[in-house]
This record gives C-alpha cells, structure tokens and sequence, in this order.
C-alpha cells in the first residue's frame, strides 16, 4: 500500500523531494491572499535557489517569474509540485504530474476524506492517479511544508530561523503557534516541517524516518491527532529514539477533544492512554500539555541525556527551591543525596547559615558574588550520586537587583557554566526569575546552547524528559533480544478446529495452551459425566473446588447458572453437577455441552489482569492492570506494543498508579512481581505465536507473595473467512 | 495572643502601618549593597511623600536626608520603623520603637525561631517587647513591603506598576518572579506586597483581611508555604472571598517539597489536601502550578466570574480548538451545547465547511475578515447555555500572516469585543499564537482590560477559575444558615465520665451518641452474661450476627481474639461468647469487661470512612472517603473545615475520584447520596455541639442504594487535665 515501506535499507525518498532542484507552483497566483501567491512570496524571499515554475492558465509573469499554462507546458524539471488548486481538480494534476515525471506532489486543498463520503471517494481517486504515475503525495488537507536548509518555504512564513528542530504538526496553526514561540524564544531554529494533512500516502511514520536521517534535524517533534499506520511509527520511532529524540504531543486526551480531532482531520483518535503507552515503550518523550512542547524540544535537542532521576538543586532562594522539589517529586525525579565529600566543598565556600542538603540553599553567599553558583554546580556535577543540576533562583539578574558593579562577576559566572556544560556529561539545567527579560547572562547562556527557563513547571518537564531518555537508552542497551517462540503443533490443531467451527476456545483449552507455553495453569478437569466426580474429588485433594459449565453455546456462564463456588467432598459435586446441568438446558436446550470443568478455588490475593487485543492502529497491544474495581472506576491499566522485553513488562507492573497494593496492604506480603513479569512475557510470546488468536484475556489472575494463579481464561480466535458455521458477535463475558 | 483579632468591625490597623506619615529606617546606610541603602533609595525614587528618619549611630547625612544616631534621637514622629540590623539588635530596637510611639515595625533579620531553638527565644524576647509596648511586627525574617498607591517601596525594585494585584508571599523571590512577569506582561501592576516572613505577630489571615479591605487591591494573591492560624485565615478568606477573588499557592504538595519548605519559614507546612480542600471551601481560587500565579490572578482580576462552567470555545484552526477542548474536559467544564438559534446565526455569517458545533470553528471564514471573529463571540455570548466565551487562535495575526491590509478590520474586530466585554455579563476569554509579540490588536484589548493568553493551558486555568469562583458564591449565597445543635445532658454526661476515667468512648457508647443525634445506628444489645443471649437472638431475628468484645482496657478488639463475625442463632452466639471472653482474658488477664456487643452484619455496599479530627492548623476538619484499598493506597479522601454546609457536604462526596463507585458499579445500583450528605452533617453538628470530642471516626460505614450503616464508631475524648486514671497514648486501632 505505502511504497516507502520496504527500502529501509535506502535512504527516505523525502530527501530528494523535500530538496528539489525545481517546483512547479499550480495555482500560481499574483493575488496576495491566494496561497498560490504566498508560495511563490515564501520561495522568492528565502532565496531558494532551484527553478520555480508557477503554473497558471493565464501564463504571463507571476512576480517577475515566467508562468506557464499548465504543468505540461513547463520547459524545465520540477521535482516537486504544489498544489494549490480546489480538491476536484486534484486528481487529474496529480496524474499530469506524474506524465512530467514529477515525484512528489503537496497538496493543499481540503474537501477529502476529513469532509465525508464523498470527498473520501475523491480521495481514493486521487491515490489510484498518484499509484499509476509514481507520484507521491503530502497531503491532502496539509498546510504545506518548508525545509529552511533548503531555503524552500512553502508557507510564507516570516522570522523563521533555520535550526536543528524538526516538526511534524497535523494542525498549521500549531507549526504557527511554534514558530511565534520560538520566534520570542530567540535561540530556537527549526529544519523541516511538513503539515501530513490526511496521510493518505505518506504517514507520520516515513516523515519521523525522514527526520531521523535529516543530518539538520537534532530533534523531531510531532502534532499528532491520529496515526495510520500505528505499529509502523512505533518501529521507526524505536530506530530514530536510538540515534535524536522524538517529541510527540497527542491530542485527544479526553473524550470532548477526540471529537474535536476527528472531524479536524478525519483521522481515528485511537485510545490516548494506550498511544501515549506505547509512545513512550518506543522511547519517544510525550508531553502532556501544549505550551511545553517547545521548553522540551529545545532542552532534548541542547542537553545531554540523564544517566537517571537524581537531581541536584542549587537554589539561592528557599521559595523556588521548595516549588522546584514538589515538582521534582511529581514528576517522578529525586532530590539526589549528596556525598559528604560533595556538602564539605559546599560548605567550605557557603555562609555558614547555607543548606547543603539539596536543595542547596546558598542562603545569601551569592548576593555580592554570583559566580560562586556555577562554583556549586561545578561541585554538585562531580558527585557520583547526582544524575542532573538544575538552577534555580535569580541568576543573570544579580547586576539589576544587587548592584551593577556585579555584572562583570555574573558575567564570569555565566562563562563558567558554559565550560562546565562543555566537559561535564550532566545536564544543566536553569531557571531563573530573570528568564523574561534576558538579561546579558543569560543570553550569553542561551546563545552557547543552554537553554534557560522561565517556569519551574517546564525546567522540571526537561529534566524529566532528559532523565526517562537517558534511563530507557540505557535499560533498552541491556535488553536481551527478543527470543521467537515455536508453534507448538498440537496448539495449532487446536486453534484450526475453533476457527474452523467459528467458535473460540473453550476456558479450559485456552488454560491448557497457556499450560503449555509456560504459564502455570491450575489443576483442573473436564468432567463429561457425574460418575467422573468421584474420582476426580479425590484426585483434587481436600481443597475448595469450583464448577463451570463447558459449552461452546454458553458464553455468559453465570448467566446460564452454569458456575457454582467454593464445593467440597464428592456429594456437594454431585449436587453441583446437577443442578448446573439442569440450569443450562432452561437456559438454552440446544446448547451444545461438554462437560463440566472443575477447577481449585483460587486463595485470596491481588487481582490482576491481562488482556490482549489487536488494535486497528498498533497491532497487538497487551494491557495489564489492576483487577475489580480498580480497572472498571480508575482505568488503571498500562499498555504494551508487542514484541515485549523483560523491560517493557517491568515498566508495565510499576506503571500502575495503585501499585501501591503490590508491596502489600493491611499485613499482606508484597506479590512476586518476578512471576507476574514472567506471566506477561508468556502471554506475548503466544500472541507473537499464534497470529489467529484475536483476543486473550486473563481475567483474573490471582496475584500472591509466591507464584499466582489464573482464574480465567478466554482466547478469541480469529473467524475462518469460509468457516462452514456461521460466527457469533463476540461479545465479552461480563466478568 | 494577637491583638488584631477581636476587632472585625474596624478597619485593619494595617492601613496605618502600611501607609505611615514619616518612616525610621533603621540601619540606613550610604553602602549601596545594604539593605538600609536600597529601601532608602526606593521611598527616595519613588516620591515617597512622608519622612524619611534614617538611623545610623554615625549619624551625619545618607542620600542627602540627615540622619539620626538613634531612634529616641529623632526629631518628628515615625509611624513605622524598617529595621535593617542583625538578630540580636532587634528585642532591644522593637521596645526603643514603642517608647518613641512607633506602631509598626517592619524585622528584615533572620535567625529567629526558623533557625532552631536558639532564634525561637529570641523571638519570644522580641515579641513579648513587642506587646509590651504596643508595638505590631512585620516578619521577621520578612523580605520587606511595598505600598505602591502610597509610593511606599521598602524593596527598591525597579520596574513596578501600581495596580491591582495584591500579594502576600513566604518568599521574596516568589515576588521577584511575579514582578519580572508582570513587567514583561506589560499590564499588571501591584497594590501592596507584604512579606509575612515568620508571621510572630501579624499572620496570613491579617495581611489578607488588610487586602479585602484595601481599595486599591482586586484581586488578593499569596504564596505560602505554611500557615499560623489556619482556622482564623478560613473565616477571613470567606469574608473576602465574597467581595474579591483570592488566589493561593501553596507549595509542599509533596512531602519532598514540605521538607524544603520547613526548613525556609520553620512553619508546619500541614497537610497539602487538607489545605487545598478547606481554602477551596472558603471560597479561595488555588492554583496548582507556579506559573498559573499571575495569569489567573490577572484574570480573576480583570473578568467577570462565569455563572457555570459551560465553555463556547469560537476557534479558527482545528489543532488548538481540539487542544482546547481536551484542557477544558480535564479542568472540569464542559463545552456548551449551542442553541439551533446561536448555531443557524453563525452558520448566516460562515462559510458552508465552518463547523457551527461546539468548538466553533470557523474554517477559514475570518481568513480575509478577521473582525468576523467578534460577531461569532457576540453571537454565543447571547446564548442562554453559555457561561463563557473562549476564543482561541491567531486573532491579533492576521494582518502578519495574510495581509497588512487587514489591520483596519483586526483593530475593528479588536475593539468590537473590547465592547462586547463592557455589556456581556460572560468573561470573554482570549487566546492568541501571536500573543508572545504582542500585535497592535492584541495590545488594544489588553490595555482595555482584557487579558491576552500565549498559553492554551493557562487560559483554561482561567475559565475554570472564574467558573468555579460563580458557581462558589451562587451555591453560598443559596445556603441556609448554620443550625446550632443543642448538646444533649445525657451525652455531656457519658463524655464527661470517659474524660474524668481518662477513656474514649466505647463502641456501643459511641453508636448511642450517634443515634442520640439523628444518624442511624444498628440495632444491638450488649450483653452482659450468656443468660442474655437467648432473648438478645430472639430480639435481633433471623439475621446474621457480629460479637465484640466491651472493654475500655481492650483497645485492639480483633488481636484480643475479641471479636467474630457471621453467627447465627443461639448456639452459635453462645460458643462465640465463650471463646471471646477466654480469647480476651488470656490477651489481658486484668483486662475489665464489660460484655460482648451483638449487633447485626451489614449487607454489602460501597464502604466508606467518615472520620473528624482537630488539625493544628485548621481546627475541626472533616474526612470523607472511600473505604478499603481506596483510602489507604489512593488517598482518595476530602477535607472539609467546621462548620458544615450542606453545599460543602455534596462537594466533599463530589470530589471523591472514584465516585463513579456511587453511580453502581458491576450491576449495583447507585448509593443513596442524599442520607450520606445527612450523615457528614450530623456528624459535623455532633463534633460542633460537644468541643471534648477530640476525634471521632464512623469506619466503615457501608452505603446502600437507601441509607447506610454504621459498622464501627470510634469517638476519642479530650483527656481531663486532672483526670484520677493515668491516660493512655492514643492509638488508632488497625481497621
């Protein structure tokens, strides 16, 4: 479908069509208000040094450029064309531009499968031209694109500077929002931008891979409001994290704004915890909110990453210092412990009333001395036990606030921090009160590349982000590679015969495919007469049994009186067996029944769940969480894209917000979190096995100081195309 | 203990003290990096029209203003003295102020009692000359005061604007910053600012009563880091709260953030929870981040409280208007339904592709007519279901981005809603991606009062702020009055026993209290012999029963052996009483029993605690929760302060983020909130109508779909200070 996938061992064609030698500009226009007018503005003012070929049906000169009457007529080889025509009229240019042997077409027009029916069957109209002729498309529905090292900006946009970010945004007002901020900013320069409209050719995932080979792009940084081809990006994302960083804010956090996305792009919004999930398992550094997409981007592309979370804060004031902790804390970050090497050399140049417990209060010993801070990040960089330095107070404002002589100390300071962020491999990272009025310092700072800070709130979002990248690169490194699981043939028969009877596996069939990957599955037995009862209570032991009907007509259980709990001794079986028989023939007479399973009540624990589902846009996703009413109130659940590392089934279990319950309540142990661990990698190599089991659910799963126990298990096998019998709904079992 | 209290029907001597006739600067000095230096040049270069009486024991002339060698040296009659000296100097000047008829003292030193035992006596010292010569302290350990309409500025910082804003902060950095933002904002000013420091004398809740009442201030702001007289500061924000806005920082969100805290103001930094639900109570708008401070204190200040919390966002690019309303579903509001009316009047005046949904977006319509924009907010401003008006994008741009031509429409359109915020009585809030550089659009409307966001996120915080602050004084004004509740003499009677034996209550003790006072209790006896138990299982039905054993010596009844669940019938109950008294008696042979109380099981529900205790800070304070894994893993509990509304009692349950419990989850059906808010209000009469009730805990108390019950009751008393019986430690028995 997508012909860039498949040559991941070239380079991107976007390279050449994001850089090329000539434009075409279809819609020319000597109109001020036409984009076909801003276009050619854009190309002209930056100086862009390729032909440009404006295409209009009146020819003549557009802005002292030869126009030509149609793409056709151009003497010349445009590489790229822009198409700023109405959305009708697209399809037939984008097939002209394919007969001129132009390779990539941007398309501006709106009126595609963001608009309806319709416009989707223009659409597709449009991709069967573009296939034919060997066109690719950006766009429809795009803002456009520019590529400043290029000198080629198709949007007009004005004060922007070249530099090392890079930006994907679905919105054009967002790249604009980016730009005015940056633009205020000073320092922040970007590459590329492409506005990837509806994606119906080229995705998010070719443009990440574009920008993560981009020798100019040091940060790539995404506006999505939905993806495609999901499980794609996750692949490139995880390629290009190893090598820059990735910044994606996702809309869509709420019901409210996922509606609000879908009629803006037309595009699925998609679960906003499960993307951000998986985002973040492909070492992408997602933001929450929009007005720090910028401070993060900026502070990944400058800083080096975090060898972990452990903060050192040089403070020279105690109420940012106290701001900069409950921060800290919230996001996860520790206030590091330093050595009592680290607090002598503090306290050997600090007022004897400074803190050297972090934060560092200076306590006044700065106000005639401002260097004297970056002596204390010097100090505070060289302990082992710190990870990050993060300043916090009124440097770079000491001269307007002391006394002007103190400038010329201020200013050596602010050298000092240069250098030190030139040989240490921590981070620096600075706010100050000054930060909105730059003065000289801090400017200094910010021109050698240390980016300064106006909100505590958005310093500690980069040292955060610094912290997760450097600890997920390091932790990935260690990985083991992923081992492949073998089918086992009798496993196979098995899920062949469901899917051929368009039925899914019973629970204890799902229980022994689980048994037989690994997994401990309880001792159980599938009793097809009551005269099995006997034997099977003595072979049970003297434990609390339970009964379930096993039907492949029976999906609701309990519904159809087909469970019944905590039995023992052969005749409460007996008693049982009846009576489930009996309540499952009023139920439905033509079920079909097998049997009756019984099964070892499970003992008191944490209940837990796992679960498996393919997602229309990531493919397999498995999700753990808290069972009861943990998941069904909180929604305390994490989210994992296969393949899964022992990492990324670590980070799930410590992701859950109660995990609390984990390390024990109320006199309980703590769970063993190994076997959990464990549990989830079993389950994902049978769902890399198997790829016609649909779903897969563990629910519950006991949890215990030693082991665990699944209580049930249901596996959902994808509907032969030509099964003989007709396939249910499925519908999920309420639990 | 503080003199200013007992006085609410006079004005806050703070008027005087902040705007004095003549001021002693004490420790003035000609050594431009001393403090005594900088407060005299800031009165001197802000025309400050009183005295100026420096004191220096060298007296001669500093900055052309002949000083005094002492403070009983100087001719003229300072009203306020600013002390610039060390520590120890300061008991001895504070009286030499009172001699010389000095009210006021202003204490820059540190070293008081935020400094270990050692300062906390000199601060006593200081403060007992303080009252004995009448004279009312400002810190210490303050960073000073400014009085900017009185051209008062003890900070000499540069760069402020008289205006509106009030502030009181813990950290004269935390003025700094706002300072700086506001000088880079352009159009905030500031009234007064008083720095509490320690708070010995005048507290929090003085300063802000100063700050209601100052006519120049709109809107009282604070950073706090702990509070003195927390009960004192709810009663006066309640009264100001209702007349202006008040908007509260409270840093130690964390307890790494409350360790940073003590150790800057040496106050009890209490609980964070706590805090934000009893201001939140009293009406006080408490911002979460650093960086909200001064955007919602400008908002506040300059717009109209919302009369819900109904949000018509007008928006003209999809990518904020979807950011916009994800922020908006998460801070709580909704986005409003427009009315067929509002929504055919906009579809009169956009182009067919505009979306005349909720967000609006206008979809290029205001592209060549920018002003359009205004219309669209007059048009939803006049609908019954809008609250408020939220526009959102590059208004204040177009004429950068599409064509100069355009300034005349964008001022007109500027101007327009200029207008339509001077007759809609809905806060008009903006958001602009051009808000960094200030276009000449935007500037008009800031100027004209209306605030101008550069961020999505702080907008929100506004909306929601100015939605809250409506909906707050809407509810309180419809509340009816506080009933007292009569003590009764059998209850004060059991109380004053338990008090004179130094013991709580027992549990059937506790119950009776509660059922003495309207809540429901079970139905149960204490039995006192197994004689009783026939009748007691004939009284009590066919239902199954609990044991417990009554002893005032067995505090843990469940490690005693003393308790058991589930009985049923006379045998039963019988064996039951027998194990439990020999279980207790082995447990504590000197244990004395009283007997066993029966009472019925509860049937299942949704558990919960409702729990009161006397808060150092705050008084009596309410606890309401889930019961369970909720309370101890989530913390899933509110915090109301005494008294009572019934408003407060719905909020308190509102709040609770599992509330989804009470909808019914699983099948069940919803609890009956109406009998919960009934029982947290009788609880908050009982706790109002007998102050020797130290704490008191109903946990659980298991909600039904109709009324509830009290499973457990606790009820601790005050011990007598002369009490026979030595008094135990108070521990809290494991649930």
């Amino acid at each position: 479908m997508n012909p860039i996938e498949g040559h991941l061992s070239t380079r991107s064609p976007l390279h050449n069509i994001l850089a090329p030698t000539g434009i075409a500009i279809v819609g020319a226009s000597a109109d001020p208000t036409k984009r076909g007018y801003k276009a050619m503005v854009g190309l002209i003012k930056d100086g862009y040094r390729g032909n440009i070929y404006p295409v209009n049906p009146k020819a003549g000169m557009i802005l002292g450029v030869r126009a030509w009457p149609s793409i056709a007529a151009i003497h010349g080889n445009p590489e790229l064309a822009l198409l700023c025509t109405p959305a009708p009229s697209v399809p037939g240019l984008v097939a002209e531009c394919g007969r001129r042997g132009i390779k990539g077409a941007i398309i501006l027009a709106s009126g595609f499968a963001e608009m309806g029916e319709e416009g989707a069957r223009l659409e597709r109209e449009m991709m069967a031209k573009a296939a034919a002729h060997g066109v690719r498309v950006i766009g429809p529905n795009t803002s456009g694109v520019f590529n400043l090292h290029h000198h080629l900006n198709l949007l007009a946009l004005d004060g922007l500077k070249a530099g090392d970010i890079g930006i994907i945004s679905q919105s054009g007002n967002m790249l604009l929002a980016l730009a005015l901020e940056a633009q205020h900013n000073g320092q922040v320069g970007f590459s590329t931008y492409v506005g990837p409209g509806n994606q119906s050719d080229i995705g998010f995932n070719d443009y990440l891979r574009y920008l993560g080979e981009d020798e100019h792009t040091r940060v790539a940084t995404l506006y999505v409001e939905g993806f495609r081809d999901g499980r794609r990006f996750l692949e490139v994302a995880r390629d290009v994290t190893a090598v820059k960083p990735v910044v994606v804010y996702k809309s869509g956090s709420t019901e409210q704004g996922q509606k609000a996305a879908s009629s803006h792009t037309g595009a699925l919004a998609g679960s906003y915890q499960m993307t951000v999930d998986v985002l973040r398992q492909s070492g992408v550094s997602v933001v929450q909110y929009s007005d720090e997409i910028l401070p993060v981007a900026e502070g990944l592309g400058l800083l080096q990453k975090a060898r972990g979370k452990r903060v050192a804060v040089i403070a020279d004031g105690g109420g940012q210092a106290t701001i900069a902790a409950d921060r800290l804390a919230e996001a996860g970050l520790t206030l590091a412990k330093l050595s009592e090497e680290t607090r002598s050399q503090l306290r050997a140049i600090l007022f004897p009333q400074a803190s050297t417990l972090n934060p560092v209060d200076v306590a006044g010993s700065s106000d005639a001395n401002p260097s004297l801070l970056a002596r204390c990040m010097e100090i505070v960089a060289a302990d082992d036990n710190v990870d990050s330095v993060f300043l916090v107070g009124m440097f770079g404002g000491y001269s307007l606030r002391f006394a002007e002589s103190l400038l010329g100390d201020e200013m050596r300071g602010a050298e000092a921090m240069v250098d030190l962020s030139n040989v240490t491999t921590k981070p620096l990272v600075v706010y100050s009160l000054y930060a909105p009025i730059k003065p000289p310092a801090l400017r200094r700072m910010h021109e050698a590349g240390l980016p300064i800070y106006a909100s505590i709130e958005h310093a500690v979002r980069v040292l955060a982000a610094l912290g997760e990248r450097g600890q997920y690169l390091a932790e990935r490194k260690r990985q083991a590679p992923f081992a492949a699981v073998t089918p086992v043939p009798s496993v196979q028969a098995m899920l062949a015969s469901a899917r051929q009877a368009g039925r899914d596996l019973l629970e204890y069939e799902a229980k022994a495919l689980l048994g037989d990957h690994g997994i401990t599955v309880p001792e159980e037995r599938v009793v097809r007469g009551a005269d099995e009862l006997a034997q099977v209570a003595a072979e049970l032991g003297d434990q609390l049994l339970a009964m379930k009907v096993v039907s492949r007509d029976i999906l609701h259980k309990s519904d159809a009186g087909g469970v019944r709990l905590n039995l023992r001794g052969t005749a409460a079986l007996k008693e049982a067996y009846q009576q489930i028989m009996t309540s499952a023939r009023i139920y439905d007479a033509n079920a079909r029944i097998e049997g009756v399973l019984v099964t070892p009540m499970a003992d008191k624990g944490v209940e837990v769940i796992i679960g498996m589902m393919r997602d229309p846009i990531f493919g397999p996703v498995l999700m753990f969480g808290l069972g009861g009413v943990f998941v069904e109130i909180l929604e305390d659940v994490a989210f994992r894209a296969l393949p899964l590392s022992r990492f990324d089934a670590t980070c799930m279990i410590d992701q859950i917000k109660a995990k609390k319950v984990f390390e024990g309540v109320r006199g309980a142990a703590a769970i063993d979190k190994k076997a959990l661990t464990e549990l989830l990698l079993n389950v994902a190599h049978i769902v890399e096995a198997y790829p016609e089991i649909q779903e897969l659910d563990l629910n519950p799963v006991i949890a215990y100081p030693d082991g665990y126990a699944v209580v049930d298990a249901r596996v959902i096998v994808e509907r032969a195309a030509d099964g003989f019998f007709p396939t249910e709904p499925i519908k999920k079992e309420p639990a």
